[in-house]
């Protein structure tokens, strides 16, 4: 709004005041802009195509514009911030104030940070999930189980989503994935699978597939499960963080609203890894576990290796190709993806109750090697609405050794930032592709990984980074 | 920037990226907004006003845009995220990209949030006020004795530090005061005093002031002291919160740069006040002691009666009243507000070594019922710039007793936000005058307070809050 208009005036606006915009029924907060040109005229206001959309207004509308009321959920926030225990009412007063738009980036950025680094306890995350479960939508499949899975990311290129859903769907479970994008990694699941199918789907359109195939692949946004969660996601995005508390809370909250009943867990634990000890894990375990139960979810919590990045791609293109190279059982698919794919899925079986104990990893294996995995993975995407596969990007930097040596280090969070400075997960193409994993021999001059980026200046971005840091990968 | 731009494609912005915006040897970081409507041609940018300014451009000139580096301190950051401690080189990497304007709102409340509720330790509170001293411009007085004064505040109408700056310096001491203005209140000492006379003075300006007569009021921000408060107070004030490391920086950051050398701080302790108890006083008493004397400041810190607002008038012009009133030895004049300036302005003139001890409060008395504090403090404000008489806001309604009875309780967190919520600080004439103090008998139908607003919408903003709750005033 112009800085001279009557209501910025008479009602003391400036520049960022929070003011709720109401027409008829709709109505958002926002913060408001105030500016000094003939772009407006007095009595104009400029809505950002978002707002335009959430109040459903067209050009010559009538908008009224008003002070926004006390939020009165930020008491708890300021409660939270002095080392107060919240509880359940409390946690959701705040996610309802969040969905409903009301908190700025500055209010969603002390709530995200007042509640991480071991500040909620496991109560607290128990309230938090059970308060994000009911901001969204609940699915239900009717059906007695329905089976899911996830990762504690943390690891680049560890892919093994897909795979699974194939797997299990092929098996004749129930598994209607849904997947968040990228928080801090170059490529989220959903990210990946964009790459070959459709992952924006309805709540609608992901029923019709799951009941046609068992299963899915997308993206857990639209879906309006947990909502809060994708708003908070942003913020820690932007803070790169993700806190025990709430990476607990987005998970086992979106799994509860998307109907599972019987969920394996990943978690990777290397020095690089999100997870960094063996004790960090075993704590996040047995917290996963105790909210899980407090949510009414069967739960298997599983420990990995996370000393490395999984498969060769990190980023979304460059994981397609390995998923499918696995998909399709070709010589030089990548082995440890396929290990760690047939450890969970094999531990999903079991989970369900339907596949024997011990006999889960065989199962997956007949499932994947005979290509009924890949069949299913296929008809899924078709499902969703296409089957595509990934290309390469336009522009490419071999990373060589300057010496020969014995791959000793591959530093997850480092070769991640080198992805995401080449433009992943944004630009689909963009990312790392390995050649060496840890313990390789490697000679001088010989390729350790490349550097694909969709644009010069990313490109530039990134090798700008890789000259500065010479302990992404180490050599001994 | 236009969505279908070129650099925004080709580099991969998108809205709220993070970039660099630079004209030969001035750059900016920028939070990038994409439109897609023709208000910009293709590669056309708008700015802020802020933006342009600070980059020296005018219509047509050539800008450049790059991605913007990694902020190497957001690292430290999300340490202390993680509860670790950091030293001096953290918060000097920190505040410097702070003050360079790098970190967005996000980042500045994730800080904030991470040093808030007893998060920093005392040692961290040195480093991270060594660093905001450091950060800014420091004054040089060529004085031995250079006095300062400051209230912790929390307690509505509390302004005693303009009448302590014009007894101190009709005594002949050096009292070159920088205030800041409201943080989380309905007025600061520079929102008061911007009423009678003018408080933005350069450094120059603020020389020459203090040169001629021993003192001073004007607002701390733009003498570029300690420029890293100004961007962290408005975050503090957007969360509603001061935390007791970032106030106890702030206070002692701006003091030291401001060359003071021998400060009394004041301390309100009252259950609505902002310290609520003495346990508390007595902490960040110490706390405030062992960082002063770390940063090589003689402080005295006096713990003084919170349990209720001080004066009549709560907010800008309604204080200034209040002051006036007290320096011109009117017979109605608040008791309270003058009895708190004696007491400090002693203590101050004791800490100083000129005045003998047991011996201040009396010289202080004198100085004040002489005449000579007033003729002082009309001298001050003539040397800014001017002096103005405070007058009444337009618009105002009188809240009365419901019942008889006696004042038992008057909540200063409620009736502060009253007070901010009829315009103040940013409508001048805005605010509170009480007419009842704890004890007061009343009648029904007897005047309590008046609210006073710039608009009708204010007015009725506050008196919506007013009605929802009874407990500002409770009588017994």
């Amino acid at each position: 709004m112009r800085e001279d208009c009557h209501v910025c005036i008479s009602e003391g606006f400036e520049a960022l005041t929070r003011i709720r915009v109401s027409k008829a029924m709709y109505s958002i907060v926002a913060s408001l802009n105030v500016i000094n040109s003939d772009i407006l005229l007095p009595n104009e206001i400029g809505l950002s195509d978002a707002a335009a959309k959430k109040l459903r207004v067209s050009e010559n509308d009538t908008l009224y514009i008003s002070h926004l009321e006390p939020i009165e959920s930020l008491s708890h926030v300021r409660a939270k911030i002095y080392n107060q225990k919240l509880n359940y009412s409390a946690y959701k007063e705040i996610i309802t104030d969040i969905v409903e738009g009301d908190y700025s980036n500055i209010h969603l950025s002390a709530f995200i940070t007042a509640c991480a680094g071991d500040r909620m306890d496991i109560d607290e995350i128990s309230n938090l999930t059970k308060a994000m479960i009911a901001s969204g939508k609940q699915l239900n499949w009717n059906k007695k189980i329905v089976v899911d899975k996830h990762c504690i990311g943390g690891l680049p290129g560890n892919r093994t989503t897909p795979l699974i859903v194939a797997i299990v769907a092929a098996y004749g479970l129930t598994m209607p994935k849904t997947s968040s994008r990228a928080i801090t990694s170059p490529a989220g699941t959903a990210d990946t699978m964009e790459v070959m199918t459709n992952v924006t789907l309805s709540s609608e359109e992901i029923k019709t597939v799951v009941e046609k195939e068992g299963g899915c692949f997308v993206w857990g946004g639209t879906a309006q499960l947990s909502p809060a969660d994708d708003v908070l996601i942003k913020i820690e995005k932007a803070l790169d963080i993700d806190s025990e508390g709430q990476l607990i809370a987005s998970v086992l909250s979106k799994k509860a609203a998307a109907g599972s009943t019987h969920v394996v867990i990943d978690i990777p634990v290397g020095e690089t890894a999100k997870v960094r000890s063996m004790e960090m894990a075993q704590k996040l375990k047995n917290h996963i576990e105790t909210v899980g139960t407090a949510v009414g979810l069967h739960i298997k919590v599983v420990i990995t290796d996370g000393t490395q990045p999984v498969g060769r791609g990190i980023g979304p293109s460059l994981e397609a190709f390995d998923i499918l190279s696995v998909l399709k059982n070709e010589d030089n698919a990548p082995r440890d993806l396929k290990e760690r794919v047939l450890l969970l899925a094999g531990e999903l079986l079991e989970l369900s109750g339907k596949v024997m104990k011990g006999k889960g990893a065989a199962t997956a294996k007949q499932l994947l090697e005979s290509g009924k995995a890949f069949e299913k993975f296929l008809a899924i995407c078709r499902a969703q609405g296409r089957f595509t596969n990934p290309v390469l990007a336009p522009y490419k930097v071999e990373i060589k050794a300057k010496r020969s040596g014995t791959v000793q280090l591959i530093n997850n969070r480092k070769i991640a930032k080198l992805a995401k400075l080449s433009g992943a997960p944004q630009s689909k193409s963009a990312g790392i592709l390995l050649n060496v994993h840890l313990g390789d021999k490697v000679d001088q001059d010989q390729l350790l990984y490349t550097v694909f980026a969709e644009s010069q200046g990313e490109l530039h971005y990134a090798l700008e980074y890789e000259n500065n840091h010479n302990d992404i990968l180490t050599l001994v």
